[in-house]
């Protein structure tokens, strides 16, 4: 069936149909489209364009037809343009006439902008609780690795000595920020568009505030032509989902370097990982890996999004139908790689010795050095050049710092005080930084907490 | 000045040098920088690293570089690798040993996200007021030409009548949405990210709320690698700005299409526009083409920002330089072209004869002449293929619905009144929208007003 | 099956297997992978890996696992990873202990790269096709429209006077520059990668030079690491593909302006055309409005590749398996919108009359007037300077050139000849343009013809 | 001065001429505009537009011009638009009406149009020229370390035995099908615009293919329209840029982790590290890291070029001009890449004991081991599992293939033989590959051959 056709001489040729066919996409939108269905139906009843008799059976069929799309047993046909028309077309069959009068003074467009604000409502509310409970996991793995001695890095080159919980709470930290962002999508887009018609409201007296409170909004959309036009929130969506796998993307980059037999630093649970066909002894990260490579794709949905919105004239261009394509692309990779990344955590066991051993690396206490010689009055710049000279003559002499005499010490800096070299340690190095935010361990744990009390809200329904 | 080099033995190439500099972009950032450097010298004072004396000559210095840079005086040496550097090279200048106590505890990195996050905080507002100052003119406008009645379009084809005033207020709406996007960032941006060091926050005892308080933060950051590691506030301000510039771009798009010969809805103002080198009779819309080209530009700056820091490890990594680059270009880019086509608005005049002369296009009226049928209970679906045929009818007939034969009416469809088809006109169907979010005179202004009152609070500051 | 398993203890997690499958994206590729394999059979049993009796077995079962697949009767089983495995596990259930045989020296993602690149070789050339049968049907139809007036615009604004048959040309060679980017990239894929192994190449002798004349390539890659490590040729591809779409993008915008109400240089054909489910009038441009909304989904697809291969280390990484996600979309949408745009141009003619009319415009012909007072000697910025004052006396006045009076004009500019200004007509001013690249019929003609020459080869065994 | 303004009344406002200036992006167009418009004066010359002296003065003054900008003493105005409009201003300064005469026939856009497509033949030269000299010194440096023995990898894993000289083959293989794809851009720039006008051509019987030959084209375009409206080859440079950006930052990769403290592969160096303002002791791959970075804003100006002309209408808006600013950044970025990743490269050693000792890790010989086996009539899929099922054995009980016992091994599979397994080694894995293409140092330098002899046509000219 289609939904138009009075005014056209011509049939749509195949090729037309096919190239402007949506349902392979929209489909996943019957839920909305007929809950939102069946308000409208109440809606048009109270404007008196129904009767009482009408509504209940529209509301009925359009329960029927949920059911048979919930079991599978709805049959599509070829001329189903989307799912709009698909539901439509059934209503039809089910109830003759009745069924025709649904569609008064509303809009495809119109429904398509309703249901995708009702799914991105679900779908940002799913996220907001992977995001919930992934914070939960690191947090509590970060407790659990509070005192874990590890080397920090910049440049992925040995900078200071950190813990494993602290650097485990960076990342809880970087998805809590993201899981703000959709609480402020969420309010953004509580507003419903529904009575907006194609673009001019309508004649029927429609009681959209009634509508708003059947559908769950809060507000209702100020104005009819904005309503329909714009595709702002589904940026919007889109970008903080490629946001969130940039973010995930530099977590799997790490885990990739760990699991490598150079940093070795964790073993990856066999469950998680996979083999070569070609080679019998390869152990792949391809968890990892893949939420590295699906990223580019989140990346590039955000930039569809923006890009086929640009320089549209209002109101609705048909342009905006791809706008779906990619929001339930990023939507479904991104809550499929915070829940995998999720598991993976769950999982993750640093491996102390090794992390430990890598911390003995005097390098990383360098700076340490530096600062004990501020603390005796040395100006930084000072005690910067000094402890890389010191650097440069344990390097050039490969030695260590407990290997160097106490005269070429003082050769290099008068300040340098044999005791302060020698006594440096990892332990002493971490136990030095309890201060707001740092990595020692008592504020590891108190960080993890406050961000296990932010999250709590969120991940209380969540069944993960 | 280099500000490390003690372990090095080569000097480093001229065209290294020139590669890794940052100073052409990052310059812009000291007022920043100096600001946090003053705050700084008061925590290291309060932790005892540095006297009330050294303090005051530090804060005092700082104050003369502030000054040498705003009148252009200060003089950048080609070895300043950034700003952060020049700045340190002339305080250490004008105090000597002094000024090389200043930077104990403190990265350049760290710096870094301290300026931008300064800068974010004052772009955003800046943004914020501009926008708001938008929305206001349009508001103001829309309230002008509330009862102008012109065709609304979907696909580019003329669709429904509305008024002018309805549609400007769609703008308005969609420039709203942005402002409340800023406010949910600047909230998210408040947060001090000093004394978190290279990674691993310090050694020294800094009391990082006090820093807070005195910068104007509302909180810290919990963990130092977070503050230290990631760039996603960048990503999100120059994401907003991106969703901006195509909302720019649309708006963009119709006043280029209606200052065509073809539309002529709209004459823009002589001195916004630009003329042709080779033909003499040009005048050319040039203004919102640039906001379209823009537009692109904006964008990707967002996937810019996106794809670098795409697969880093923890925590800093010097790909992140660039982030600088990509946020400074889309904040600039995006300010000049909001308050440009503000000034564009402000200047717009619409041609009201024409607008009306379109808007008699019967066509407008069909889905007016369909929901009439649907007030009799003709079956919407029904009532649309009946309107389809008089359509069909009319224009294989090149016929007016005034001019066609009563008996025809009702061979197309028994309820087809010619009463209802003859009286159809532009100011009936306006009339009958008088629905919340509608283009009836009466709700454009009630949602102009409703706009004006919602950014009321943050222009009262801004002088435009 | 699993082609892997050996080392491992724990059995992969369900949600493991189902992130990491890819045989919804690249199952399409298994007439390659069948051929390839085949291929791969002789060249075992050339270097003695295996009998002739078991290649002839290996292949045959091949061969009806290829039946099996074409007629839909292949049964896939939930745990077969990807098409590779897929059919190998086929081959050991048919053939034993043989097929076991096949995958000796040869790793999956060696399999990948030859299958893409077969797939790329057959997808470059149909769009190279497709691209040379639109360059036939718009240089046919220029011919037809080669000395039809209409206005030509810069800044969508009346510039000169074109003609249709010009202005068809132009896009015409814009994709014959496509074409070429095909013919170009078809030279460079033509390597074959098989016999890298997984990236060591491999220790069983085998013939890559006979593997390569057995599967159509001219040469073989010279490096294994490079053969199976980057993915610059998809990139490539794919952004030929975005490419094009741009192209497209802008001729479906000038579709749809031309088929608005307010241009109205064309008439859709109807059954290319949708109607409203609201709006029983509308006739709508879909086709071209997602074409454009599509191009911004090819763009994004090239920034997906280029963004998952950056910062990878050699050789394979999981990463990449997503590249052909991101590669078969960008195809099926450009050979898709290529066709349909070209059965629209086929379908398409202009309303000579109202082309006409528009090129009346007498603004239009300034600036061959402007040519004419420099033939006369005027410097043609004084020409410019007296003509632009022309304009603005007729506009301010609202007179047409035929209507001012000579006194008048010869007070703008002593040169401004009354019968120059008098007798300028569109005609006139494209039978001045006898150039070469020129709009005058004869050149349209002559260009169209030189295009169909340069496509006649691609085009003779398109049947389209 | 304006080029246009005769029809104008307002003066245009200073923040537009702000907003819609382009100087600061193409003034480094002027010696090609300065080229065009001397060429473009003898055309004019021969068409009996200029006089032969008026031809020799215009000339003579563009050469003073050309000094001026040459040595900086140009002084440009508040009031130049973009480049062209400033060398008119002082040619008409310097010759008065004469050089009035030149701008006939010539639109602004295609003098654009013009000197992008001479800037795109020297930096596509330029580019070309740098990739050959790095192919040289990848291809000279692989000659080098072919039979330095290190691990390749795949997923980060150590997966086989290769060649230092094989993996840096790889990205001379890489790099030299950029290469390539500048060889076809250049052949597809080689068509002169010029003659164009704004998009009509000219009336002034100009000889184009004259002013091609003296501009160094091989072809004129053959449309008018198309020769000023798109941009694709804009696009097309951009892209290869993005991609050439992609294969560097691999690289860059790389040689981050081979310096990490973990990997140690490389050192380095100085003269090419930078140190950090904090922590005395680093030496960081600064440069690398930035050319991963700067990857990103060349792929984000390939999305730019594509999405700003996207849906543009014929032929010339205004929104091209943002065109160049993302031309030249690709390129400026692009060249200094390749140019200072190949010094880097100039000055890297392996650290050959290093190599060596990772490299005799004997997980990288299993699939040796499993091609021994199938050597020996094993089918591969089972010697696959024999061997992963010896590997899990060995990490189970942390033995090497030389510790375990004979029963053991035969246990594990009868095929095992106990002199295959003891006598694996990283010489022998590497002496077993001497196939083309593989990593055998024979083949390593008969591959660094042929690059070199590919690439001498090329670098013969350039000095680097």
């Amino acid at each position: 069936m289609k939904l138009w056709g009075g005014r056209f001489s011509g049939r749509t040729l195949e090729e037309v149909e096919e190239y402007t066919n949506s349902l392979k996409t929209d489909h996943r939108l019957y839920t909305y489209d007929i809950k939102g269905s069946q308000v409208y139906a109440q809606a048009l009843r109270k404007a008196g364009v129904i009767t009482s008799g009408e509504e209940r059976k529209i509301v009925s069929a359009l329960n029927r037809i949920k059911k048979e799309m919930d079991s599978g047993s709805f049959s599509f046909h070829s001329s189903d343009e989307d799912i709009h028309t698909a539901i439509e077309r059934r209503l039809v069959e089910l109830t003759g006439d009745i069924g025709k009068k649904l569609h008064a003074g509303r809009s495809r467009n119109e429904q398509v902008v309703l249901d995708v604000r009702m799914f991105m409502k679900d779908a940002g509310k799913e996220l907001l609780y992977s995001l919930a409970h992934f914070v939960e996991v690191l947090a509590e793995k970060a407790i659990k690795y509070a005192s874990t001695i590890m080397p920090g890095y910049t440049h992925l080159q040995r900078a200071q000595v950190v813990t494993a919980g602290h650097h485990l709470n960076a990342y809880a930290c970087a998805l809590y920020r993201h899981l703000t962002r959709f609480q402020d999508f969420l309010e953004r887009n509580d507003e419903l568009p529904l009575g907006s018609g194609a673009l001019a409201s309508n004649t029927l007296g429609l009681d959209r505030r009634f509508m708003a409170e059947k559908l769950g909004f809060s507000r209702i959309c100020l104005n009819s032509m904005d309503a329909v036009s714009f595709r702002d929130l589904l940026a919007e969506f889109t970008f903080i989902c490629a946001a969130i796998m940039v973010t995930l993307s530099r977590f799997a980059e790490e885990l990739i370097l760990w699991a490598s037999d150079e940093f070795s630093f964790v073993e990856l649970p066999d469950e998680m990982c996979t083999g070569s066909s070609l080679m019998p002894h390869k152990k792949n990260p391809d968890v990892p890996e893949l939420v590295r490579g699906k990223a580019g794709g989140v990346i590039a949905a955000a930039v569809a999004l923006l890009a086929l919105e640009k320089n549209l004239p209002l109101t609705y261009n048909r342009d905006l139908q791809e706008g779906k394509v990619h929001l339930f692309s990023a939507f479904d990779t991104t809550l499929a790689s915070v829940n995998i990344m999720c598991m993976l955590v769950e999982r993750l066991e640093f491996r102390r010795d090794i992390l430990a051993g890598a911390a003995e690396d005097w390098k990383l206490l360098m700076t340490d050095l530096a600062e004990k010689l501020v603390q005796k009055g040395v100006p930084f710049r000072t005690a910067h050049e000094a402890v890389g000279k010191l650097v440069k003559h344990l390097m050039d002499n490969k030695e260590s710092p407990v290997e160097i005499r106490d005269s070429e010490l003082k050769k290099i800096h008068p300040a340098l005080d044999p005791e302060d070299v020698k006594t440096l340690c990892p332990e002493g190095s971490v136990k030095a930084r309890k201060v707001p935010g740092g990595p020692h361990p008592s504020e590891v744990k108190k960080t993890a907490r406050r961000l296990l009390n932010l999250v709590k809200a969120h991940t209380k329904n969540k069944m993960c």
